[in-house]
């Protein structure tokens, strides 16, 4: 694995909770063709884990600034860009797939695919200092690959005020438009993605595992077909020896025991 | 009909507003396999009367808590799990599906598929003093069927949040996401909720009801299949006699002569 | 072309935009069989020419009171109805086809069709004087079409509020819920939408127009399919003239040659 990517089990003391750091930071982590495939590896690794939570945070003074567009620009050809948009589209859609909640820590700017992988992370904690924009139609590009992450995040036009302006948006709009939960300051921020972190790893694995994957599914279709995955989901979930557990001993008023 | 739902016609002095309450007080109106066919007979009833405007309340200290824990843990089997989650799911979808606007009077707490009913209602007013969660993974239940309907109250991270972290959010909250319209204190809620169902009850009922139906068919598909759908709804709604008269009077600057 | 819509080309003394006013002040800007001819002719004018962006403003006292309702109601048939409402239909997509972004000047009422107008152009700026609503109901006639368009920009809960209250709200409030972007006093409101106007024109053309098609095709299917065609969008984007420009200026840290 290489250390584009720094991987940090039981981050923030705690356990079941791995911490991913986009380590580029004199290229404010920009994804990289070597960046999109160490990060994609790691996923899918701690996919495979009994890992319960990831924060994805960006080593230096941002979170991520989008594509790497030196090494985009350096031999233009179109099936070599839809090789690109792919596989970037694809890690995109792996931090969805994964069982484990996926939380971006984001501080200094996210930018482009940077703003993306916010907008597609489960949550989202943010420094009150940390800025957002799709800003690549500032050099011709239409953000067409973050507008899809964005436009499920926030509202219509909202979303296409930012995508054909280029323009910033700070952390409190953001929180207040959808794009994150939560605002902190910049020397609380570690301490508010941990509560969060914490609080999730300490619910049972399957339940949320199960929900996770319900949750997307559910929400690509009618609202029939919503009910009628959730109410299988939620059956299977029912069965699980956490949950018989852990509704017994609501019953019972007792905590319940889980390992 | 089982006193489990108590029905007050001409509720809040309103003719055509009709007000039911869960009556189980004692158990936070908890949605027992009884609580669940009490309210579906209800709903039936009020569908095919010529009954305006419903308003859902709950007794005692809470709107409503969720389902009945201790009688569905009672014999585990995933075939009773499916079955329970399936009526719970067609009760949830004849409150979207009945001609009436529905509106959730909401104090105390709101929890799982209590909270569930709030986002499924058509409208929802909030006392100041309710709190909201879909809590069943602290329980290691994620809340897959509420996660139906509350994520299409709320924005996807906001949605996803209370479903792993389990947390309630409070009532000013519920409304600046979207999951309720109006919040009132605790003194005022009926004279907001009273307010609300009369404006209502003063339209003429077949435009609302058909509109009720075409506000959630067209939400469902691509904007030209929304908008041949609307279309329709609109071109057979303009011939309804109560329109032609509410039409003409509009033109004689005259208050419509509807019965 | 008749004038009852005003074109106005590099308005704003602004190379590129093109400021469309609806010209029937006596009549608050009613959408009438010849306003809808017109207004259509002008969109497809402006769709086929080399504008970069549409503002689209009401003249006298409002931007539009919807439908005329003396033509409408003069003599009602089913046919003449389901014609009516899918001109109109057609009319409203054609401002999201269309290749430019278009920024509604909201002053005044917005009702009903008038509405739908702010909510189907891409961007929206108020006058905080501004009041929207969907108040055919107060009539008998829900307003099915305009629901297609508000229920895309603001939560259900609200959408549905609106519709079946036929109540107003006020510029800051639509600004809240998503129905509008910006909010100016009345006597800034030029001022705000100038620079948004201008601040879009100075973008390259092609990745507007291709950003915008995108952005309304990807959200009508699953987010797996909005990838695959946003993918193909950016990539064809990155092959554009003024996007190799645009990056390659990037990358030397000077601005871009753009004609």
């Amino acid at each position: 694995m290489s250390d584009l990517v720094l991987i940090e089990r039981n981050a923030y003391d705690s356990n079941g909770v791995v911490k991913l750091t986009l380590n580029r930071p004199e290229a404010f982590n920009a994804l990289s063709e070597a960046m999109l495939d160490a990060l994609g590896r790691a996923l899918q690794e701690i996919a495979a884990s009994d890992a319960r939570v990831v924060v994805l945070a960006g080593a230096g003074r941002a979170f991520c600034a989008g594509h790497d567009l030196k090494e985009m620009r350096a031999e233009p050809a179109l099936d070599y860009y839809r090789d690109l948009f792919a596989r970037c589209s694809r890690l995109m859609l792996a931090i969805q797939r994964m069982p484990q909640p996926v939380i971006a820590r984001v501080h200094g700017v996210a930018t482009a695919a940077g703003c993306q992988l916010v907008a597609m992370c489960d949550l989202a904690v943010a420094s009150s200092d940390a800025r957002f924009a799709v800003s690549g139609v500032n050099l011709g590009l239409f953000c067409a690959t973050p507008s899809v992450a964005l436009s499920r995040n926030v509202s219509r036009k909202a979303a296409f005020e930012m995508l054909v302006t280029g323009e910033f948006i700070d952390a409190e709009t953001a929180r207040e438009r959808g794009l994150v939960n939560r605002v902190a300051s910049p020397d609380t921020l570690d301490d508010a993605v941990r509560t969060l972190a914490v609080t999730i790893a300490a619910k049972p694995r399957e339940a949320v595992a199960a929900g996770k994957g319900l949750f997307y599914r559910q929400l690509e279709g009618g609202i029939e077909a919503a009910y009628a995955l959730a109410s299988e989901t939620m059956a299977c979930n029912m069965m699980d020896d956490a949950t018989l557990e852990g509704t017994q001993a609501f019953i019972e008023k007792r905590p319940p025991r889980w390992n």
